[in-house]
């Protein structure tokens, strides 16, 4: 069974576990995606508040398969499947013929049903988002230093960010940070009271996941950085300046979205069957039941676990997925047995707060503040694929964390001032 | 004199210089600049070829400022000065009136009345022209990895430097290691010896402020890292896909100028005379003359030496006068004695070509290759103006080194695989 085809759509931790899992193997395995780099997008958002380079938090994925002569990269738009003739359609590459088919797409951000709010709303999914709310963020200080009206100075000085989950919770904290600490000594007509950062959460308490006691720790947490949190907060429209929110308007400079993912629609290359946030609906061994060639994994899936409940979409799912389906793959390659049913293992999770502020939960053990802070820059440091990131990020954490510094705080793309959202459109894939 | 104002136009090397230099005085400073980073020009050819990250060769200039009182810098743009009111007339921030004004816009790109050309070539002269660069290369090498159309490959893998000065040298030298050595192994369908790199030179020889054997050394050089070196080739049209030359057309995805510059448009707004360049023509205290109060410093200005020579474009130039002008005020400040004229202190030059290969020409001495190599590194190392450029810069380059890899190779910006030019446009200031 020499020369398998293994097309494998999307370059996130699921796509690349897969990879991993065939190096070395006799099958020919093919990454598409439509970015060149891998992203590690639980440090997306130090890049948005300008902490962290943009290559600190990704990596060229054709360099991490540089020695491992049987996976190739094609950076291309996936345009559909068909699965007839086992050949991914791509926009430029023509037609990939696979044996096996891992779909690993991820997600995207939802409205909720009011996609024109993308217009206004930014959302932190690329790394082409994290810096256009870099760019608008710092811009937004520019602009507020020249500015006389004070309602327009107001308006520019208030950022808000609608959802507080774990995503909405680090961006409030890191804006905060940002703002009140290290640029507010750089401006010299900016009060730092002036800075308002609003967190808007829809239901009565942040960081759903975890457990009540850890959602009042991250709002007593949130406050002392200066974060005004809205609990029951409903959005009810986003404009360009910006928001209605259940108690009145909010005029800001900066509205960021974190309050809720779909999966990318994938599910209709194949005419699978979708659960209702788009993921592709898999059976216990991530197969897309009536495509035993075809796989979905991680965000673009949705599987249900032995208790029935429905595996989360995080990072250590799509990546243990992906370990899962390379078995599986390996296991027919060589006729050998099939692995056992896939089982998440949840080793805990954390969420970050801010400097030196966290949550973190191992069923076991619970801990706040300093602690849980020292064990999420841990954990993250040695997720960190390569050995570049990990020094180079380490030391731009040092240096900040004992400087209060912003290593990254660069204005470019020629649309400093603009004030025009700035939101890229994606095309599927 | 307490709350004289001084306004300077411009935060690179000669404005920073300048604002230094006035640190701690009574002088009230403003900088205005349209971007909100001073960048260290040198090693922007570097960004543009993925082994540097933005933030190692920029520094938001605010940042430089924090605890100096007596500055503050606006990001805005400079439209126009009124000299008879003795206001700079600026986008956002209104009149901003100076009792001292220093003109410090540096230089663009000239194309020798060709402007049209400004569509297809790329330049370096901002973070936004070198991040564009960047992505234009690596989009070139995934597109080519896609592409089966071998003239188009061809094309898509030509890359043409044009103008054989310092600049074209480091950037035919860059390209030529990043694609040839980094990127190589990457690609499972690109043989380096399909990437073309030329340098194309309308005069004899490249270097010209160097000797000829310096430009001989040269010449060898990047004909040893791959570089097709094009002498008295004069370029004739400029197109979306390619170029002619004096011998002929020549496809290519990617065309960068680097053959000329010239003054931004900073001699009108106070109706000077400037040379032939563009640069405003100065005493030698830097003054426009007519204008006491008004100063122009480095490619913005043009100055005759003692000797008779004009000053050449070179930062040690914008950085001394920016010192004399200091000087100048800080004299007329407190009444004191105005220095002597400025003088030129010429401490050599140097050339970078490739990873160990540079020509150094102190005058007294000259050396080429490695040691000259070295000699570049630690004097670019030591003149980075904060501590955390440097300790980054010398990790990022330690690791480049060793390992031939590249740190930065991201596309980004939604244009991964755009073929449409992404020439900023430039507002004037």
């Amino acid at each position: 069974m020499v020369g398998r085809k293994v097309v494998i759509v999307g370059s996130g931790f699921g796509g690349l576990a897969v990879a991993r899992g065939l190096e070395g193997t006799d099958a020919e395995v093919t990454i598409i995606d439509r970015s060149n780099h891998h992203l590690f997008q639980p440090l997306l958002y130090q890049v948005a508040t300008a902490a962290l380079n943009p290559s600190d938090t990704a990596t060229a994925t054709r360099s991490l398969f540089s020695s491992s002569d049987n996976v190739r990269v094609l950076m291309d738009h996936v345009i559909g499947v068909d699965t007839s003739r086992s050949v991914v359609l791509t926009d430029q590459s023509g037609h990939v013929a696979y044996d096996f088919l891992v779909i690993a797409t991820g997600a995207d951000y939802s409205f909720f049903g009011h996609d024109e709010w993308a217009e206004h709303a930014l959302v932190l999914k690329t790394m082409d988002d994290a810096l256009t709310i870099r760019e608008r963020v710092l811009a937004a200080f520019e602009r507020a230093e020249l500015e006389v009206d004070p309602a327009e100075r107001a308006r520019l000085l208030t950022f808000v960010v609608v959802g507080g989950g774990p995503t909405g919770v680090e961006m409030a904290g890191a804006i905060a940070e940002l703002g009140r600490t290290t640029l507010a000594g750089d401006f010299r007509r900016i009060d730092p009271q002036e800075i308002r950062i609003i967190l808007a959460e829809a239901g009565s308490r942040l960081l759903r996941p975890f457990c009540p006691q850890q959602s009042a720790h991250a709002l007593k947490a949130l406050a002392a950085l200066g974060v005004e949190v809205k609990l029951g907060a409903v959005v009810q429209q986003i404009e360009d300046d910006g928001l209605w929110l259940g108690d009145g308007r909010i005029d800001a400079s900066t509205i960021i979205w974190a309050a809720g993912t779909k999966a990318r629609a994938a599910a209709k290359w194949i005419g699978a069957a979708a659960a209702s946030n788009g993921g592709i609906i898999v059976d216990e061994h991530c197969r897309v039941p009536g495509h035993d060639a075809v796989f979905a994994i991680g965000d673009a899936a949705s599987q249900t676990a032995a208790d029935g409940s429905i595996l989360p979409g995080l990072a250590p799912v799509a990546k243990q997925q992906g370990r899962h389906v390379a078995r599986m793959i390996r296991a027919q390659l060589s006729h050998g047995r099939a692995p056992r049913p896939f089982r998440y293992h949840n080793w805990g999770m954390m969420a970050v707060i801010g400097r030196s502020q966290a949550v973190a939960d191992f069923g076991w053990l619970k801990v706040n503040g300093l602690v849980a802070w020292l064990l999420w820059s841990i954990v993250h440091l040695f997720l960190l694929i390569d050995f570049r990131s990990r020094s180079s990020v380490y030391l731009s954490w040092s240096y900040a964390w004992f400087t209060h510094g912003r290593i990254a705080r660069l204005l470019t793309r020629g649309s400093a001032t603009a004030q025009k959202p700035l939101v890229t459109k994606e095309a599927s894939s």
